[in-house]
């Protein structure tokens, strides 16, 4: 003490998320606070549920952001669904699937564990056995797009199989919307939610969920009360709900809204496919300019999800002195591994306003630098001349 | 569809919360995010901690903001400290009463109301009662500053009695952190949460929390688990723990919580103790102008909090006639009842950034200016004289 204003580094973030933002959505965050029961907020409201809805390829009316972030969001949707003494399946292959199903035991379910490896898809095959062995269960948990190894799994056939068994799904869109195809109605997902700080490229701490009118018919005629006050959709939705007459729940986070709305226009004016299609693209150039530089993804090309590029780090290399050489020098953050993965991948992120031709040519030309400079045998003018002609082939199409 | 970007109207909010918000508290909110992990933001994330610890009067080491509304921070002190079985006293005076004894209860805990009448304080001789009828009583929780009604109760007087039966205090400062003396260390709080949007100034949507060393213990030694991942304050210490050694939990809002960092640097430049007086002062400033239209207060002069001025409509005006008036007219945000008050009060707040004497002037000129459009025999010109003359008087001094 005393302590003075922040003023945060310039950085470039290709990490797993927070993604950079785009100016404009900064700008619309400081614009002036606002009530939260001020007609033109309830306005804000409405233009941020059908954004969503079309972020989220859905009609669902249960559609809105958690005023918490994706770890709320992932609660929200368990413990709407999940009542004590019922049985869950949950199917992990990395960080995020452990958490639901800690989650899925809070709630007092009794889960039944799917495991797939860390790096590959979650198998519809031992999904559809553990099915069939627990005729029981009512609810299938699983993520799509693995935010600590980079997998994208089948959602639509892991939907599908839940479905035939009766089951509801809770599906984790945290790093696929906005980035990956993902569509709610057509694909039959029930719960579903995300972040805002991935793909759609805002600030940090909301999380976007959905829930189908089958799901939302299942939370009404719960026999238990959730058993949190604050994630009660139910409860959330009397103040998110359709009309003009809203009931107090929360405060919302005025400012942060400004922004994630701002985002999902910049989301409209691209549109949502080319969003789709400008992740791939550039994950492709990207990718070129890795294997340029030698290294190895851990998840093989038919299950990546493109926005996350999941590497080995490099034989003989500390990649705790190469991030943090990254970031001081060249004010690039890129990610670690998480839980198993620690210490011996990075992830890449290339998400929503970071997906951009610059950052895949500036973070190839400061890694393969610094990878040279720790001893390997790499050259980054070579790497960065592999990205570019993807790009200009892609130009060119 | 499609839709434009959000501009939102210019409003001087003089509700229950969100207040208005100081300028560059807004431009701090729109610097460039960096990663939840970078060491920057580690650094930001202890300052944010030891200025928390000042506006609290605290030393506690458990002392962080929820990343979440008001809602979430009142909801982690619940289920961290409430165990199933547990007998949890609850003291109610207004809303926020209420709902502590809803999350109480879903957390599975035996609650023993304390009941009130709204607009009055917390009666200790009742608490005191409520303690000798019920030795098994393990958690005591009240609200310090009535956000539905403007009551301040006494909270030392109260933990002292919780104590004395070996009660942990669970304590609502929403309205009061940042406006009224709060001393949480010298009046033996032990679970204690707050809002960034009242008397900080801050965006909405986070949640200011503090735990004494006995709370800390207490959840340490739970016997069952805490029924919300987000929410358990074991797991997410450990991302905002002490030391450069940080466990990822969830992904910290980043741009909100620069902004908290700078309203708590305005506080600490304006002092904790002279924040609370100057939002005494106004309130007397307030107060003549209200009388000089014929307003009565709900609350006895005693029992007020300062920041939040509850009165009584007039006979014959249509409250929400007024309310929307002003707000369409002169773009001014007051706050009408909520709950039981619903329709027959409205709440001034004079909080933080909002609590200047341009905006008592501009209020009482503004609401003396409807109500005497809408009927009633009043002056707009005398009140904001009166209110004048004590602030004269007050900078005379």
């Amino acid at each position: 003490m005393p302590y003075t204003p922040f003023d945060p580094p310039r950085r470039t973030l290709m990490g797993p998320g927070p993604s950079d933002i785009a100016p404009r959505v900064l700008e619309a965050m400081a614009r002036p606070t606002i009530g939260h029961l001020d007609p033109a907020f309830v306005g804000l409201m409405d233009e941020i549920k059908a954004l969503l809805q079309m972020a989220f390829k859905t009609e669902n009316a249960l559609t809105m952001p958690v005023s918490g972030p994706g770890t709320a969001g992932m609660e929200s949707c368990v413990v709407n669904l999940v009542e004590p003494g019922d049985t869950v399946i949950v199917c992990q292959n990395g960080v995020f699937g452990g958490r639901l199903k800690a989650m899925a035991e809070r709630g007092g379910a009794e889960v039944v564990l799917v495991e797939d490896p860390w790096g590959r898809a979650v198998s519809p095959e031992k999904l559809e056995a553990a099915l069939k062995a627990h005729p029981e269960a009512k609810i299938v948990a699983f993520v799509h797009a693995e935010t600590s190894t980079g997998v994208l799994s089948d959602a639509a056939t892991l939907a599908s199989l839940a479905r035939a068994h009766d089951c509801l799904t809770i599906v984790d869109t945290v790093t696929s919307l906005g980035g990956s195809p993902l569509k709610v109605d057509e694909w039959g997902l029930d719960a579903v939610y995300s972040g805002s700080q991935k793909c759609l490229s805002c600030t940090p701490g909301l999380s976007p969920i959905t829930f189908s009118p089958h799901a939302t018919e299942v939370v009404q005629n719960r026999a238990t009360l959730v058993q949190s006050w604050f994630m009660d959709v139910s409860l959330v939705m009397a103040y998110w709900g359709t009309g003009t007459k809203r009931s107090y729940h929360h405060t919302a986070p005025i400012n942060a809204l400004y922004s994630l709305h701002e985002s999902l226009v910049m989301l409209q004016e691209e549109g949502v496919e080319q969003a789709w299609a400008r992740h791939e693209r550039h994950h492709y150039a990207l990718r070129a300019g890795l294997e340029a530089l030698g290294m190895q993804f851990i998840v093989p090309e038919a299950e990546r999800t493109p926005q996350l590029n999941a590497v080995s780090v490099p034989e003989g290399i500390d990649e705790a002195v190469v991030r943090r050489r990254l970031l001081d020098e060249y004010n690039l953050e890129i990610g670690a591994g998480l839980g198993a993965l620690a210490g011996t991948i990075w992830r890449i992120g290339l998400m929503g306003y970071s997906s951009r031709p610059k950052n895949i040519v500036g973070c190839l030309a400061a890694l393969g630098t610094v990878l040279a400079d720790e001893g390997l045998s790499v050259s980054a003018d070579e790497a960065v001349a592999e990205a570019q002609q993807v790009l200009a082939e892609q130009a060119a199409v």
